[in-house]
C-alpha cells in the first residue's frame, strides 16, 4: 500500500508538474473565456485593476481547463469557469451584475451541449446565485429549454438551486452606475459602453470531441419592461453543435438577436465551408460593424480552434489552446 | 375633374374586379399563414369545425393578400393575417389561447422585417388583446428586441396597446384541455399534439420586394415555470431575410430552439445555395423528424416560393402564390 501510494504521489506530482499540452492524450481538448468587450483602454483602467481582472480570467480559464485535462466534459468546463467569473464581482454577470431600472440585480444565462443540442436558458431571474447553474438545471431537470421569472425562480426551488440575498449581488460600483443612467433617464446602450457589455461566456472542446458553450449576464443598466437580451437566446448569445463551431458572445445584445449571431457563425461554418476565423470576422467585423453593432464573441471549432473576435477597443479574454498554450488579454494589442 | 375621377374610379374598379394574379404588377407578391400543425386528421374534424378553420384561414389569407395587392407592406399583411388568426377563438393565439397551470392565458409572439433585420417580440404576457401588435410595438417603438412579463405589459399599456379581461380569452375547449392536463398532471407534449401545436403565424414578400415574418402563440397547455417556447424567439419559432427567406413555424417548441429553425433554414438558403423545398425538407423532414420533434413550418424565398413542409398529419395553412393561385389546407393530402 505504501509503494502505491508512493506511485500515486508521484505519478499526481508528474502530470501537474507537466506544461498543460504535455499532460494531453491524443484528443485534444481547449477553452476559451470572455468577460465582456467594449471601450476597454489602458488610460481608463488602473493598474491594481487591471490585475484582479487579469486574475480572475486566468483562474477561470485554468479552472475549466483542468477539469478538460483530467477527462471533464466540455459541459463541466464552462460551467466552471463561467461559475467563478458569476461569482466575481468584478464582471457583470452574478455578483456584481447591473441593476435594472427598479434597482435590482435581474439576470439571464444559458448553456448548450453540441453533442446533442441540448439546452437551457434563464431570462429576467433575481437572487439566483449562479444562473449559469439554474440554465443547466433547466436543461437537465426539465422538459423545457427556457424558464423566465419568478417561474424560473419557483423551478430553482424546487431544485434546490443556490439562492442569495440582494447584498451578494450588490456592488457600489453598479449601484453608482444606475444613479448615473438614472440621472440621464436613460438606458441608452452608448452611455457607458464599457460597463454594460460585460457579460461572461465560456466555450470549450473535451477529449471525448464535444464542444459546448455558456454565457451569463446582468444584461444592461437601467433596462426597464423585462428587458431581454440576446445571452439567454439560443443562437443569439450561445450557440453549440459539434457539426459546426461552439460561440458565447458579448455585446449590443439587440443586433446580436436580430443577426442571430452565435448561429450564424456556425451555419457559416457549416454550410458555407467558412473557417472559424473567416466566419467570425464576416459576423463580427463586417455584418455587425454595418449595423452599428459593438461587441465581440469567442468561438471554438470542432478541432479546438479559437477565435477571439471583437470589434471594440478590448475585450476581457482568455483561452488555452490545444497545445496548452495560455493567452490572458484585455486590449486589443494584448 | 369629373373626367379625372371617372377615370380613377375606372381604374380602382378595374383592378378590384379583376383577379389577384392579373392585378400584380411586375413586382411579385405573395403570402402564406399557419395556426398549428399536429395530429390532425379527418376522424377527428366534424365537417362544420373543418369549414369554420377553412374560412377563417381563408379571411386571414386574403386579407394579408389585399394589403400587399394594394401596395401595402409585407410587415402590414403578416401583422394583419396573424390580428385575424388571433382574433379567432379557433387557435392557440390571442382569443382562445391555451390556460397555463395557474388557468391563466400567457401569450408569446415576435415580428421581423427582412429588409433591415428589425425585430420585436414579447413572451409571457397577460390580457394583450393582439400580441402581435405589442411585439411589433417592441420593434418599432423601444429600443429593445425583446421584453417579458409584466415588464411588456407595462410597456403595452404606455403605448396604448388594447387590453382584454380574462373573460375575452377564455374558450371552454381551452379550459377542458387543461383540466384534463391537470388530471393527468403533467404538460406532456404528445399527451394532446393535436391541440398545442396550434400556434399561428404567417409570411409574406411585398411589391418592394420585401420579406416579412410574424408568429403568434398560447404556448403549451399547464405549461409551467414560466417556460417559454420557440414563437417569440428571432431564429427559432420566426425569422425574416431578404437576403435569404421568411419562416414562421408551429411544432414541439424546444426542439424548434436547439435546432434554430427559422434561422437554419434560411441559412441553408443563404450559405449554401439550397432551394427553399430543399431546405425546409432538411431541416423539418430530416433534422427534426430525427431528433423526435413534431410541427412545420411555412417559409417563403425573396421570389414569393412557397414551401408549407410539415411532418405531422396535418398542418392547418393557407397562402396565395405570386401567380393569384389560393390555397387553404388542413390535411396532408390536401
Amino acid at each position: 500500500m505504501k509503494i502505491l501510494s508512493a506511485i500515486l504521489l508521484a505519478a499526481a506530482f508528474t502530470v501537474s508538474a507537466m506544461p498543460a499540452a504535455a499532460a494531453e492524450s491524443a484528443a485534444p481538448v481547449a477553452i476559451a473565456i470572455h468577460a465582456g468587450a467594449g471601450t476597454i483602454k489602458r488610460e481608463n483602467l488602473d493598474a491594481a485593476r487591471e490585475s484582479e481582472i487579469q486574475a480572475k480570467l486566468e483562474e477561470a480559464v485554468r479552472a475549466g481547463h483542468q477539469l478538460l485535462v483530467s477527462g471533464g466534459s466540455s459541459l463541466d468546463a464552462v460551467t466552471r469557469a463561467v461559475t467563478i467569473l458569476e461569482d466575481s464581482p468584478l464582471f457583470n454577470a452574478g455578483r456584481g451584475a447591473v441593476f435594472n431600472a427598479a434597482g435590482r440585480n435581474e439576470m439571464d444565462a444559458s448553456i448548450m451541449d453540441g453533442r446533442t443540442l441540448n439546452a437551457g436558458a434563464v431570462a429576467a431571474v433575481h437572487n439566483i446565485r449562479n444562473p449559469i447553474l439554474l440554465a443547466r438545471r433547466v436543461m437537465t431537470d426539465s422538459a423545457h429549454v427556457m424558464l423566465i421569472g419568478e417561474g424560473a425562480e419557483t423551478f430553482a426551488r424546487e431544485q434546490g438551486i443556490a439562492f442569495e440575498e440582494d447584498e451578494w449581488f450588490r456592488t457600489e460600483y453598479r449601484w453608482q452606475q444606475l444613479q448615473q443612467a438614472r440621472e440621464r433617464e436613460t438606458a441608452r446602450l452608448d452611455a457607458q459602453p464599457e460597463h454594460w457589455l460585460s457579460t461572461v461566456g465560456a466555450v470549450a472542446l473535451d477529449s471525448g470531441g464535444n464542444l459546448a458553450a455558456a454565457t451569463s449576464t446582468g444584461g444592461m443598466t437601467n433596462k426597464r419592461w423585462g428587458r431581454v437580451g440576446d445571452s439567454p437566446l439560443i443562437g443569439a448569445g450561445n450557440y453549440a453543435g459539434n457539426d459546426s463551431c461552439a460561440v458565447s458572445a458579448t455585446g449590443h445584445g439587440e443586433y446580436f438577436i436580430r443577426a442571430t449571431v452565435a448561429r450564424d457563425i456556425c451555419a457559416r461554418v457549416q454550410f458555407k465551408g467558412e473557417s472559424l476565423a473567416e466566419a467570425t470576422r464576416a459576423v463580427v467585423m463586417e455584418q455587425l460593424s454595418e449595423m452599428g453593432a459593438s461587441g465581440g464573441v469567442i468561438a471554438m471549432d470542432p478541432q479546438g480552434k479559437i477565435a477571439l473576435t471583437f470589434n471594440t477597443a478590448g475585450m476581457y479574454r482568455a483561452s488555452i489552446g490545444t497545445d496548452g498554450s495560455v493567452f490572458i488579454g484585455i486590449y486589443r494589442d494584448d
